[in-house]
């Protein structure tokens, strides 16, 4: 549109029919939203997608992009084994765009803000060079928590879904990797629609004694990475054993190394101490998993190859990056 | 610095010796923090400062920077009455900058945060073209709530402090305007420092009935445009009685034709209806206190210009909006 969108018109029309629980008080349109005092212990994250860095506008619709920004915030309220409850979004938007792009980005927050029972209950906006979906995002605990620093030798490993999808569908979408057909729009879904693991996080919290997790956000040998490191601790990963999709190895092939180093998947990473098999795991958790490797002493990962029989020292956990990407 | 800064390494080195409570179950570090339940309502505000449009990196030092950008936020835990408790740092990075710059920066943040007892629970760092620092701030009501919503037609109109210094102390280090001196440095000061007036929103909000209040980051103007928009009132404004410094009589004359148009005071506005003179309710808040006009009937806001004795009709409402600042 040619008329620069003031703040206060536009947020007055992103503020309409917002998703909001009884345990808002007052949402958007003051100066702070005023929520109900939380019956359990609270969680509290931010994150930020920032165009051209995290994604580009051309990639996917504004809905998919407003989604996405929430889902990937989500993520780490799974990785907690929490409940999401409330979240504030921060908007800076550059010239050009306008009314209608930011509508369609609220409708696709709105709707998964409301699948996932968040209420939306503040927002600002500022103007930028470049666009930037800030959101902070509270939860609740309401039983046990996933933490970072809780692996012990001797816990199996497991991760959630397939991983190293989303990894290859950013680089197809960033014209660094070609593939068509049905592994394209897989692996394109995997890194515009992901998927927090609400649901898998929270039945992980309920069992004794609690998981450590992450979610895999950076790649999972970096987010094993922090687990390791929290829990001072090593671990041996076989990589025969990482789930690969059929997408992932019609386009990539069999070898896990991309899958290693990549991030965006969003899936859960843990370490528990269970004698369920992966099967039955997975009918508990609602989602497939599969173990890869183990918890052991010392501050050593490696990576067992199931091809070649050697074994890779990791002497510097590296992954993915933002900040890399582009050096 | 010569070599880029890895997210991992400049968050770990940011959230050193960050301020926490005994309310901090678990701080930086994990996917989530982890506060203790809330044992009252509580307060969530969302607000950014972008490099470029809201400062420049020029205009002072990055202390100045990040304590700046916590008290924008805790200005909106005053305008609500409340207690300010956790905050969110999201930063987003740019070329050019090294660990030193953020070092600093959150050394202004972090001692922002002890002075007002806020626990810096978690941050992001992000890639990005421009620096930004977004807060999301969490406060609880102990008393209570100062709303937008809550003015009545004779309830008499106040600010704290003075208004309109920031505004000219903006526009001083933009080059827009000449000053220099005692005054040069006092306007500046009133924008690079501003502090948030929180022991007085808390008093207020102990008053019964809790008055209408905003705080003044939009400029007089617009923010009483929303008290009278979220109260379906109209005001009556003498023009002759908005305070004004003598750095800005100094320098801008006896008009307040600035100081109701600019913004970033971070001054309350608010609607009470009190016996008490302006010098006892300054007495009582600890801060200087004027009546600047009422609250009447209809949706009319109205100047009424102590020199000429003209009244002047507002019917639509403007003042300072960072969107069209540059327009």
């Amino acid at each position: 549109v040619k008329t620069p969108l003031g703040e206060f018109e536009l947020i007055a029309r992103l503020c309409a029919n917002l998703p909001a629980s009884r345990r808002t008080i007052l949402g958007p349109g003051d100066d702070c939203a005023i929520l109900a005092p939380a019956r359990s212990r609270q969680l509290a994250t931010i994150d930020s997608m920032v165009d051209g860095v995290h994604f580009k506008l051309a990639w996917g619709t504004p809905e998919l992009l407003g989604a996405r920004a929430l889902e990937v915030n989500l993520s780490d309220i799974a990785a907690m084994g929490g409940v999401a409850t409330a979240c504030l979004v921060n908007l800076a938007i550059r010239p050009g765009l306008d009314a209608r792009f930011f509508d369609r980005l609220y409708a696709g927050l709105r709707k998964a803000a409301t699948a996932a029972g968040v209420d939306i209950v503040g927002g600002n906006i500022t103007r930028a060079d470049q666009l930037a979906i800030t959101i902070a995002l509270l939860g609740e605990l309401r039983a046990g928590v996933l933490l970072r620093s809780s692996a012990r030798p001797g816990d199996t490993i497991y991760v959630t879904g397939t991983v190293g999808d989303a990894g290859l569908g950013w680089r197809i979408l960033d014209g660094r990797l070609k593939a068509s057909g049905a592994a394209r729009k897989y692996l394109v879904d995997r890194f515009l629609r992901p998927t927090a693991r609400l649901a898998a996080g929270q039945k992980l919290a309920r069992m004794r004694p609690a998981p450590a997790a992450i979610d895999l956000s950076d790649g999972l040998w970096q987010d094993l990475g922090h687990i390791l490191e929290c829990s001072r601790v090593g671990a041996e990963i076989d990589a025969a054993a990482i789930p690969l999709s059929p997408a992932y190895r019609a386009v990539a092939g069999d070898d896990p190394e991309s899958a290693l180093g990549t991030g965006e998947d969003y899936e859960l990473l843990f370490c528990a101490r269970t004698r369920l098999p992966a099967a039955a795991l997975s009918r508990r958790l609602g989602v497939p998993v599969h173990a890869i490797g183990r918890i052991v002493k010392g501050r050593r990962a490696v990576v067992l190859n199931g091809q070649s029989g050697r074994s890779r020292p990791a002497p510097r956990l590296k992954g993915w990056d933002q900040l890399r990407a582009r050096d």
